[in-house]
């Protein structure tokens, strides 16, 4: 498949990537290396390059194919990633931090994926010492592979819908699961698909006829050596989805499946073989805890998430050129830079300035919880036991703090994962035509993270938690007997100046954008308690404002957190002043376009007037673009993307774009290895089929195009007879 | 693969799919037939259903298989069917109309698309009588496949960047085409992958080392036995993309590939081979029609590609329950129907309103562009002949209607697009966790419209030839020598009630709100004519505000051709007076819920007030949902969209959502065939597999499932030695 001579010849028309991209580098003084270790630590990054080293040196690992391959293809090469991922974790005594790392950079879901976090958080938190031996133990040693089985074909966000039920049965002290009905069966399970034998199965538990709620209980599904499902056990995939698919999200139905007593997680709640009693929970607001950390971990990851396309939209931006500028007049030449555009700056720089309002918010809100967490346990032994089957709302009444973090985790996840996801979307529509081709790197990673906005609480259902208790905080204010927090504490300054009316000088102190945002937000939540309380709405008929009102909450606390974050010591003393201001004006870009986005709550509010939004909107937003256009490479390259990580032609450090696109299209691409047989008046499809060669051989070793991707091993280009593999039902897909 | 009796027994828990769509259809008395005659006539609705029984009854058509396939296959079979397209379209003698209804029955772009539009749209229009004969006659007889060459690696939207060369060569009296750098790459060329023979190559014409800007070549590329590519050129795929995967978009590079004078395309202008000198077109505005023409099919289609995830997001909130309501109290039984929620009301019914919007604003877009294609006809004679190498700007001072169209079809393309690309997204969303499932049947939809806001100008782009466009006729107004049409109409009752400010009765009067969007439209553009021309700004600082102007434009369009529409005499002849409320109501609420998102816009043009905007908000657009939304299922049945058409498990019209679901997962999906090893120590993958198994075979036959899919014809469930095929190389895809 090597091409002709005069085609390796060919070069780029000038000026070339790499000459623009050294160019972009050189406009700015910002020291990327100081700027990454304050956002990540130095230490952070070290053990990123040295995983990165381990990653790209084994063969496994190539990402070469991931583009071309289909379902069953990519399935297959993830699991045998997962694979040699636990033998690297074991052969370098890797710390889960550096196992993070590695999937990291891999990129993709495995189909370990849910084993090595829901399945086995699940046993830890829940199981008692004695059940830690018999399925922790095995767990960890990937001698069990398991699952979480939660949701339900007919049931998603609404866990006490659960249909699967698990009986308990007194006679030989046993539970009974069960599935009744088709949209009983277990739904979207990670793991389950193909990978799992075991999975924890949430089901009803039912005791003398009576309903206790979803319980969790492990059921063994797959025979430990075959592999078959077992008796009265129907799995398998649910099929492919818009991405996530390197991962086997699986069905399962069970048939009066029966499982001993020990088999239901007992931490928390439990059956009393001997009186066949339930034993009620005991302090359950540590279950609660889990989401919380769940949730702010995507609010931690968000900003990341984000930078990735930003990054990629950068860059591509700094080397790409189109059209002259239109009033350069006719003897201007050559094209101009893309990034030179004002309309392309004011899609891709406000997403620059909230990937770091992202961080600075997903670092507070990871310090509230470990906070929290210290507390509560601090606290666990004097806990009430008097909260059986309660969700977090009744829980809060004993823990202001703990309702405070679960509603701040609920907003910023919902507003930090469509922030990310959407964000994604305008950094590859910002790269036109290319930002199509699975080239880009930025379409698979924006389908693959899409079912966050979903998952773990649907972004638009959390927005009702966070209203929800922010009426109960506005009420409080109200009758004077509030907690002290920032909450109400925003609240009672509106209801002192509500009346004289805000003034709020946003262009040109940071500290009233902040105000502005708390005021907002206030403005909203009164607004709402009064439809809810005094107009006696229903609550179905205020979801819309509560909605508004979770947003603006949690803009507010996006702005707080990035200002708080521009405020700290640390800043001053790590970064120098060029740097901090640049910073700054980050800070303001994200503020201002958010405020302009959202105008029309600030102006009625009267948080701002509707002059200060017009020059916000017509002056300082475009003065800030043009001013931090200068530094947008720098900042990204502070986000430490490895080229590897990115795995992206159009995002590559050196600017390479056309080269590494070229080649991908050209060398690695199997339909090239397809000749078809083009006219209508016959059958036939194909008259030569040359894929396989072309999935598995590269020939093109023109020495331009080196580094171009990472190295193959050499073994890897020995030929092969494919045909022959074929026929191995037991392949090994390495070999 | 057929499941154990226990789980052919199952089905969902009451009530059933069938009984809640059945009961939500009962809601409403509009007429459906009577709707969709309305909206696409009774004949075309006939054409449809015959033509989709023709293409049901064949296999090569069957979709069973699609969400499954990889790239490779993929393509394969969707060669196949558009090879079998043309064949039933010689037999069937079909009209333009009916083989343009079968690929929207199939819905995805077939490796023929580039040669039947393009291709032979450009032979047939930019070639001579004789050219027509060498070159139109086979291809029209499929005997050249084609395609259309424009863009390049390193040029999209440019046109007069490219660099590919057509060097004209006296001598011997050819053109020699060549690509002088990796950037002049021909990329994204649609069917040129794999599939054509032929190419009607955009380049730059050399003539004595003078360039004469990109002109149309035609050359044959591959062998027309062999399919090898030809001495010169070098071809392929590019690889694979976010969506359109079973096209074979392509580069192509070509090394002084020496072509006849013949191959110049020479309607409008040529070389002349005795003189040697270039002769300039005549008449290229019916040139600029062609792209006006492709623009209009993009608005009129944007309706019903919107649609298609509306049905099915609506259908779906039909059978979907999750939760009680909230104020139900304990006593509710059952789980809350999720099209009852106002969040959900709130994110679909805007987008059903915007099907309505779109698909009378397309109707009136092509009624205008018939209009003036007539016209331009009668003054071709009279035609200036003075327009070399001129855009549409320099074009427009020949004639206003042109300009009008043009500015027109550019605004609306973009909104048109952006609006159903984004709304099908939300659509997805609105469908929870199963949105994300292939078998949704959005996700794939959506990710093949997605190029449309990028392709035929990208829908940023093109907001600079509105803004242009109305800065001209805002000027020519204020100096009194403007044409009479809309658009100086509405500028001018702008200018004279300026000063004592708008009193629209956007709550009160249908007509009220168009004069709203005009006026804040007229307002934008005399802010933006102020910044250009009295404050000299630049014209890249000005493209915000000028992407702003020509939205808003853009969306007073949209708003005024519903309007209209709800005008016409015909709605009151064929529609009863319920559904001619339902679609006033649909009206009210796509304007009022635009203008609530762009509120801010409306208050700085004083178009409306801060209460009005406030009002709408709380109260009209939420009272809108509620009474719209007992229609809502019969106003996306009124679509008429076949199941076959949608392969949407979610958007059955019949409800059975769960059983359709299950049964693709468990039966259809291949990588059920695959049996792993799942322990991470040893490198093994795979203990079993039958996944080509899987894709070729359907064990379960269960009564009650058939009809889910469309029957497989019987041999193709003849077991096959799927090894022996594939050492066939020549490979019949369907035998």
């Amino acid at each position: 498949m090597s091409p002709p001579q005069w085609v390796k010849d060919l070069k780029p028309s000038g000026p070339q990537g790499t000459e623009l991209i050294k160019a972009e580098r050189e406009k700015s003084n910002i020291n990327v290396e100081k700027l990454s270790n304050f956002l990540f630590t130095k230490e952070v990054l070290e053990r990123q390059e040295n995983v990165l080293r381990i990653l790209q040196a084994d063969k496994v690992f190539d990402k070469s194919n991931n583009y071309f391959d289909g379902r069953v293809d990519r399935f297959k090469s993830s699991l045998a990633k997962a694979k040699r991922l636990r033998q690297l974790q074991v052969k370098h005594n890797w710390s889960e931090d550096e196992f993070r790392v590695a999937n990291d950079l891999i990129s993709e879901p495995t189909p370990f994926g849910l084993h090595e976090t829901m399945f086995l958080t699940t046993l830890r938190g829940q199981g008692t010492p004695e059940q830690h031996k018999l399925f922790l133990e095995p767990a960890e040693n990937y001698k069990y592979i398991g699952c979480y089985a939660q949701t339900e074909l007919g049931h998603g966000s609404n866990v006490r819908g659960l249909e699967t039920t698990a009986t308990w049965n007194p006679e030989d002290k046993t539970f009974i699961l069960h599935s009744p009905h088709l949209t009983a069966s277990k739904w979207w399970i990670g793991s389950l698909g193909r990978t799992a034998n075991h999975a924890v199965v949430m089901a009803q538990l039912i005791i003398a006829g009576k309903p206790y709620g979803p319980h969790p209980f492990v059921c063994q599904i797959r025979d430990l050596v075959t592999h078959e499902p077992l008796e009265g056990v129907y799995v398998g995939d649910i099929g492919p989805k818009f991405g996530y698919n390197t991962m086997d999200n699986g069905f399962l139905l069970l048939n009066h499946v029966k499982i001993p007593h020990i088999n239901m997680l007992a931490k928390f709640s439990r059956v009393d073989p001997e009186t066949n009693k339930y034993v009620k929970p005991s302090s359950p607001s540590l279950i609660y805890g889990t989401l919380t950390w769940v949730r702010s971990t995507i609010v931690l990851q968000s900003g990341g998430v984000l930078a990735r396309g930003v990054t990629i939209a950068t860059r591509y931006a700094s080397v790409r050129r189109q059209f002259q500028d239109r009033d350069a007049g006719p003897d201007a030449s050559g094209e101009n830079q893309v990034l030179n555009y004002t309309m392309v700056q004011y899609r891709l720089l406000p997403l620059l300035a909230a990937t770091f309002a992202l961080h600075f918010t997903g670092k507070a809100m990871m310090g509230l919880y470990q906070d929290n967490q210290k507390r509560m346990q601090e606290n666990a032994a004097t806990a009430s036991d008097n909260n059986r089957g309660a969700g977090p709302e009744e829980l809060n009444s004993g823990s202001d703090l703990l309702a405070d973090l679960h509603a701040t985790s609920c907003g910023l996840k919902a507003l930090g994962s469509t922030t990310a996801a959407e964000g994604l979307e305008v950094c590859r529509r910002a790269c036109g035509g290319h930002g199509y081709s699975s080239f880009s790197g930025i379409g698979t990673w924006y389908a693959d993270y899409l079912p966050t906005t979903t998952w773990e609480g649907d972004n638009y259902m959390l927005t009702q938690q966070v209203a929800r208790y922010l009426l109960k905080s506005a009420r409080a204010v109200l009758k004077g007997n509030a907690p002290n927090n920032d909450t109400t504490r925003i609240f009672t300054t509106f209801l002192q100046k509500q009346d004289m009316g805000a003034a709020h000088d946003i262009l040109g102190s940071d500290s009233d954008i902040v105000a502005a945002f708390a005021w907002r937000t206030s403005f909203l939540a009164f607004e709402a308690l009064k439809h809810r309380d005094a107009e006696k709405g229903s609550w179905n008929s205020l979801l819309v404002d509560f909605w508004r009102l979770s947003t603006a909450h949690s803009q507010y606390l996006v702005v707080k957190n990035f200002y708080d974050a521009l405020q700290s010591e640390s800043l001053r003393y790590e970064l120098d002043p060029e740097t901090i201001d640049v910073l700054h004006k980050l800070y303001r870009l994200y503020a201002l376009n958010t405020l302009e986005k959202e105008a029309s709550e600030f102006y009625s509010s009267a948080a701002v007037t509707v002059r200060q939004i017009q020059l916000a909107r017509t002056k300082t937003v475009m003065n800030l673009l043009s001013e931090i256009r200068p530094h947008a490479l720098r900042l990204v390259d502070a986000w430490a993307f490895p080229d590897w990580q990115l795995d992206s032609s159009l995002g590559r450090k050196d600017g390479k774009v056309y080269e590494d696109m070229f080649y991908r299209a050209s060398q690695l691409n199997p339909l090239n290895g397809l000749t078809v047989d083009p006219y209508a008046d016959n059958d036939n499809i194909v008259k030569r089929d040359e894929t396989e060669r072309f999935r598995r051989e590269r020939e093109w070793e023109d020495e331009k195009y080196k580094g171009i991707t990472p190295p193959l091993p050499a073994d890897f280009k020995k030929k092969i007879n494919y045909r022959e593999k074929k026929e191995d039902s037991s392949e090994n897909l390495w070999v």
